[in-house]
């Protein structure tokens, strides 16, 4: 969706999926299955219609859902996100945050309430929360999701670097976490690193 | 490697691939075969010392590999990255930060030292950048990061929600596209709530 709206912005108005594989590393056999998954997009001879597809993608990725989140933990991440990240676009309302730390209580960040983290059980008890977003430090996740899942909210988006539940739960949890994605990052450039340097001596195949 | 963390700071010794396969979701099996790519880890009947399990993990992670990175966009995101991410924690020294916010340059963030845009090239070229964090806007990431390929940076770990590269591009690249996660997430709960609501009538399968 995301590169649809590119070539969009850039003034292109249908696309085939071969071009679509090859902007993206994809064989167009790929792009036409995983789209058949979610119904029939697409013209023999004409390919996609750019506006068409990327509106279908939108209603199947739940952005007219209108689905309400809140934030915990409005430290650096936490108002990182709330500053910069438009919930709107991914058709999230983002109703409230909420913090133990007295200086951010009461304050609004980017015109979203932060109230006090006692007032979180009786705020998810009367309001629907589809989402909540895990911005707390490793020592206050576990406990707060655990909360949350027990009043009803179903998905985490969680960016506190541990695991929010055990395997079993069926909380549904996207993790953001930094750490892992770095050191995936360095173990591929230390790898190329050994791999240029001395072929014999690679821990890895 | 996380986990194994976690356990050591729980008070655990040892681990069977039993226990971890249990706890992290995975079968035994996994976990057997996914550490003997890497070589010969833990012992028949007492599992895997935990502190040896991890220092070796670390090590082929890239820990030990002491890799030097730079960020570019000292905006909200990489304030947060450069208060907030430990680094060092990953075996990374953070050395310099640029944006061409004039209010950003010559300031410092957490001890790292803010730089004009503009000196990018000459620091590149003087110094050795083994990662770039990018925190760009979008309408900058492209050219930078092609600027940055071409002086020899190989490593891009990117929060400009677009990508940096044609797919062809060897350029090794760990994206955190903060909205394809949420729109995931959002995805998982409207498939879950429809299936619940109306079974006849899902989009997929």
């Amino acid at each position: 969706m995301r590169h649809l709206e590119e070539l969009h912005d850039n003034g292109w108005e249908k696309v085939s999926s071969a071009q679509l594989g090859a902007q993206l590393g994809l064989t167009p056999s790929q792009i036409r299955q995983d789209l058949s998954c979610f119904g029939a997009f697409g013209q023999h001879g004409y390919g996609y219609d750019i506006t068409q597809l990327s509106g279908a993608l939108k209603t199947i990725l739940g952005e007219n859902a209108k689905l309400n989140a809140i934030l915990l933990g409005a430290g650096n991440i936490g108002k990182a996100l709330l500053c910069n990240f438009c919930f709107e676009q991914c058709g999230i309302c983002m109703k409230a945050a909420f913090d133990i730390n007295p200086e951010y209580v009461s304050t609004k960040i980017f015109g979203v309430g932060i109230y006090d983290a006692k007032e979180l059980e009786n705020y998810v008890k009367n309001n629907r929360v589809d989402i909540a977003v895990l911005c707390l430090p490793k020592a206050a996740a576990e406990e707060n999701a655990a909360l949350l899942k027990q009043l009803g909210v179903e998905a985490f988006w969680n960016f506190t670097n541990t695991e929010l539940f055990p395997p079993e739960s069926d909380a549904i949890i996207e993790n953001v976490h930094f750490s892992d994605s770095l050191l995936a990052l360095s173990y591929m450039l230390t790898e190329r690193k050994e791999k240029n340097v001395e072929p014999n001596k690679r821990l890895c195949g």
